[in-house]
């Protein structure tokens, strides 16, 4: 049962490509030489490249997206700061939970599992603040938990809709890099991400794009921080040096991922996560299963939350795909413990992995009591990859001719 | 289009586990230094595990199976000898016109393309050879180019029956470590098989075990040879040093691999072979369409070259497969060009990826205009690889109670 | 100037061992998986072996050795704690600088650099304290920017002799696992290190050991702390799950290092760094210069920071020593910059390699004008090693007699 | 004793430099992709630039140095041909006895080890040859053995005076990529060379290049060859195919050995390889020791073979390095046994690392008993580096001003 290719589909860490993989194997070298920048400073303006944002300062930490969380609130907030957030999945929830941890008073809008941030409501909530006490609005662009993808652009507007000018914070762990995101066009003040999603790294490293006005917020802020400090870290982004030893082979290897990202495009990224996401979708509605992610509007491209029938466990299908076919499906977590399994669908992916999955899913939910059609799902997926890139190929000759 | 994993289905070489890949990853050392042994001799004696012999000789060269197979011929036998040899697919083709440059009198029995060693011709003519001027009868024990496994035991019994003498050379380049293959049981004389099928390395070595039989003909042999010469060589297998300078990091990924294949035990990966290979062609069948390989009995269980609808091309197959969905499968070789793809199923391999095989080759045979109902062939491979893993893990828990 | 291999003596990240590096080059996995404990669970057991503790609890954070500072102060004490510490070097410099940013109340004793903590100070200061006031005591057991090793055992003698409560924090970052360290003989409540220096891995993990005693505590603090909180990560240690993705690459290697660790056994890796040490220093007494550390009780066996000559700038020394030699020395940092360079001689090193380091600085010392006799730093130390490793040899071979 | 770094100084394999470590580290592929050209076909273009010829072929033969001096015989010579050799060292003594093997009438000059290729005895007997009956002249442009470099140019020029048109055959497998050659100004006919010595790779590949004219001697060529015979092979420098399986990640390693070379420039890695050599000669002669190569003039630029004190064993020295300074010497072979040791100093390599041969020799030598002032050869070493480098930046300097 251990040979082979272990079939990876958890929403992070994500499979590494081998050139990123091969990138991380190097000797240590001296993080104080006066050629390491060389390697630190472009890392820091391509990722400003994928933050698509100009004007904000890019931090880099060793540590994890739930780090760099924390660097957001406490480099610019101040305890008993009033902030605007929902809740609908667990990472929402872990976030919400983070903001109460570090003294802040959380409106916090809980909203069904499967829905994403209430737009409407955040507008209606940030009309009633005349006094301006929200100091910070939370989104998080895609709930790795349900497979829901966030309207930022939305709660953009609401905040210019409404005058406000509470700062925007958005939770792009696993949609930066992968899914639609625009820092600048959409006046995102802090954005915060992890290596080990679209990036295709390793776990290591927890990175934010910072607005100038959320610089100018810092200058305010008293919360007691130190390794997470942007006064510490804030050199790094134009000396190139680090305030402690930073993980170097990590380094290298966001060199080459971003180096494969900008060669793809981050466009041509996104539309490729959009379609290996819509073959996965097809499978499961051939599957007669539905998405836990309420509305096609809510569909992620990053992860797909997949509703078991009632009479199925579906830790039952994930066991299945783990002990008998190599296959790592993410795990309902919390309230839909049970009710679903997750297939990611994001990082360095084709379509004969997505298909693959979908052959490993039908196989482990067959196994766990599920009536479906052997090979339908596939067969779905199939039809609608086999046209996508037909179209592909169309528009490639179309262009050359 | 360069997203993710390359999905190798070629009959060589052969996907490499990552512990492997990890083995062969060492800085350079010195080859003549007094504990280089104790990295070689296992090497040799557990390379006689897979090749199933007590008493014979291995010998490893840094070369490849062809370098073996030329190996076998210039150690043995000597100019005018008259050979027994048979031809139905590329490599057995190619092993004819070696010895016969070689400078060897070809007896060659041409056979169809899709059967294998006609073993009652062989005893037939081993019969008729009363003065015993047939020197060595030659076995391709699978023939990659087409996906025949052919019956080595019964050429064995073919000599005996007919009280011949003449040495019994096999080539098991695909087949032995994936296919059973026994030696000292068969009474073969020299076994000849490279690093990069079974063995599930690069290519870079070619591999012969020898029997005692073969070494005493070596005396009389008086071929010009050097670098593959049995006398440079067999120190090696004594002393742990080489005459010429070895490609070590091979040697340390066979050390890995081979540790891999004793863990998993060669009866169990023969079988795994054969599981693996039935669900492939049960999806084969399913498309309604046939192997090359003309009757059950000569089904190899690592490769199946498919014969595609008369009205496609599979070269149009494969450049489907390779330029649309990062898959490759074999070619048809020579005579077989046009008319067969292959799908290698040999080497580090589970169940999930040979669904992906399939998916992939549903989706390359649509393209290529053949009506195969989308998913039919995984939904076969489907369920029979579900029976036989719940068969499996059944038995484990009887067993265990 | 790019060829070969860059001579490393900087005191991290220190040179990473062949297998360390292999074992990280790992695909990813899924660290939900039902068996990722059989990965993490060992280390947490392992690590306890290098803290030398037993009932002590051990915590592995993604970030480094400054997080882990961090994370023993947040979980264990409240701002306006009053805690004692020293000065003496940019480390201890540091992590008083830490304290302060935190909210602690430090009672500092600068001390001269060179010298290490001021244990009757520290006594006296403790047996002042009769309302026990100080809540922890702080010790930079290796000062890496002058090369000063602290006495751990005489502080918590200190403690004992006035019948001082207070925690005992000990930064052994750059001698845990080079160095003697005893976290229970020596009643140490939190040792903090970080994964680049004598556990031989690059930077990305911070790791704490902390006491029963530091846990009551942890009970007591208010502090705000959300991803270096005790409450989240603890559970790791048990279950083998971590709150948040774990850098499994690093986990890996962190297996690899230990393995090596525990095969060569802390015992001999401590005599090893005090030998390679010695050599370094007759080394640097052959040319007539004279280490930071001021007495002989302070001289660390993991880095010498070497005052060069008046006329000398060591800014100087490096910079040669980097680009002419491609060898990376440590620089002066701070007070001593310019005055100082540091060899680094930690983790996985042998003699011939700090052989190199001393040809290099004298190469990089006499190219910035010091008067120093070409290759006498190298003879004193040769002899020294020869010396000591026929010794090693004769005891060999006496045990074997 | 396992601890740090492998001081390798044995004359191949070479140590690898990392960046050919990473790109040997790659996932399988298929050889006969449509695309698998574009990785090959330029190491044929950019291997004619390391020998220095525009109008040879190159062929790369999955084996060794030796295979390829196999097939430079085999493909171009006829049973029964007389050649020119001249033996004086362990490896012109292979070639001698290989040729004779092979069934070539060798006319064999003995010349003293220590001494070169005899161009005037070679000249007098092509003078000699009035009837034409010599086919080809060989030469051992690096005797490894014994460190001596032979005057390829000049036997050109003893051809051209004589009229001869004998082949000149040129054993460069130590040589080529490291010390001046220069195929088609020295109208060479046939250069040997192997991976794993200038080229900075594991064993594992024999390249030749082959004039036209040697090509054309090829037709009359009758000796029985498969495995190495131009014929199958000559197809893959034109279409990047191989007649079997290539070792794929060796040729991904050439890539980036080959990458590292042209950035280089062969100019320089000649001029690098001499200040190397040079160094380690300074050492030698301050120990009071000579090489075993008798006159300046054969001094070899990639490997040092020396004499050691009558009273002392080489055998001893070399072992010391290795078992207790974790450092492998080149033994004395065949007639110099026990006599001389070897430093190699070729390929990834840097001035720190040859005075740390030095170092550990220094060493290894007086644990064998020789009386070797301590430190005097990485002295006279160090001088030699420093000016030589000195000059270097002054160059550069001049340059830019």
């Amino acid at each position: 049962m251990k040979n082979g290719t272990t079939h990876l589909f958890v929403p992070g860490p994500t499979n590494i490509p081998d050139a990123v993989r091969r990138a991380m194997n190097v000797p240590m070298q001296d993080m104080r030489a006066p050629d390491y920048p060389e390697l630190t400073l472009p890392l820091f303006a391509d990722l400003k490249k994928v933050f698509r944002t100009e004007s904000g300062v890019v931090f880099i930490y060793p540590g994890s997206g739930t780090g760099a969380w924390e660097a957001s609130i406490s480099n610019t907030l101040n305890r008993g700061d009033r902030v605007l957030m929902s809740r609908f999945g667990q990472f929402s929830h872990l976030w919400v939970d983070m903001a109460e941890r570090l003294g802040l008073v959380v409106d916090c809008v809980d909203v069904e599992w499967g829905e994403g941030v209430p737009v409407e409501e955040y507008q209606r909530r940030l009309g009633d603040d005349k006094r301006g006490e929200i100091k910070a609005v939370f989104v998080t662009q895609n709930e790795t938990a349900t497979g829901v993808t966030s309207d930022v652009a939305g709660v953009r507007r609401a905040l210019d809709t409404t005058g406000h000018d509470a700062l925007l914070f958005v939770d792009g762990v696993s949609s930066i890099g992968s899914i639609d995101f625009r820092m600048d066009e959409w006046g995102v003040d802090i954005a915060v991400t992890g290596s080990q999603k679209g990036l295709m790294l390793p776990a290591g490293l927890g990175i934010l794009a910072v607005s100038e006005k959320a610089l100018e917020a810092h200058k305010q802020s008293r919360m007691e921080r130190c390794y997470f400090s942007f006064e510490d870290m804030r050199a790094s982004f134009t000396t190139g040096f680090f305030p402690y030893t930073p993980p170097t082979q990590m380094l290298h290897g966001l060199r080459a991922a971003l180096d494969l990202m900008l060669a793809e495009g981050l466009d041509n990224i996104i539309a490729r996560h959009h379609r290996l996401a819509q073959g996965i979708r097809q499978g499961v509605h051939a599957w007669g299963l539905r998405l836990c992610a309420k509305e096609e509007k809510w569909w992620s491209n990053t992860v797909s939350a997949i509703v078991v029938p009632e009479s199925i466990d579906a830790r039952q299908v994930i066991a299945n795909g783990y002990s008998k076919y190599r296959t790592s499906f993410g795990a309902g977590l919390s309230k839909v413990a049970g009710r679903v399994f997750r297939i990611a669908h994001l990082g360095d992916l084709n379509e004969v992995m997505c298909l693959a999955a979908l052959a490993s899913a039908e196989m482990s939910l067959r196994d766990a009591g599920a009536r479906i059609e052997p090979g339908c799902g596939v067969a779905a997926a199939q039809e609608w990859y086999r046209a996508e890139i037909a179209r592909d190929l169309q528009s490639l000759r179309e262009c050359a001719a």
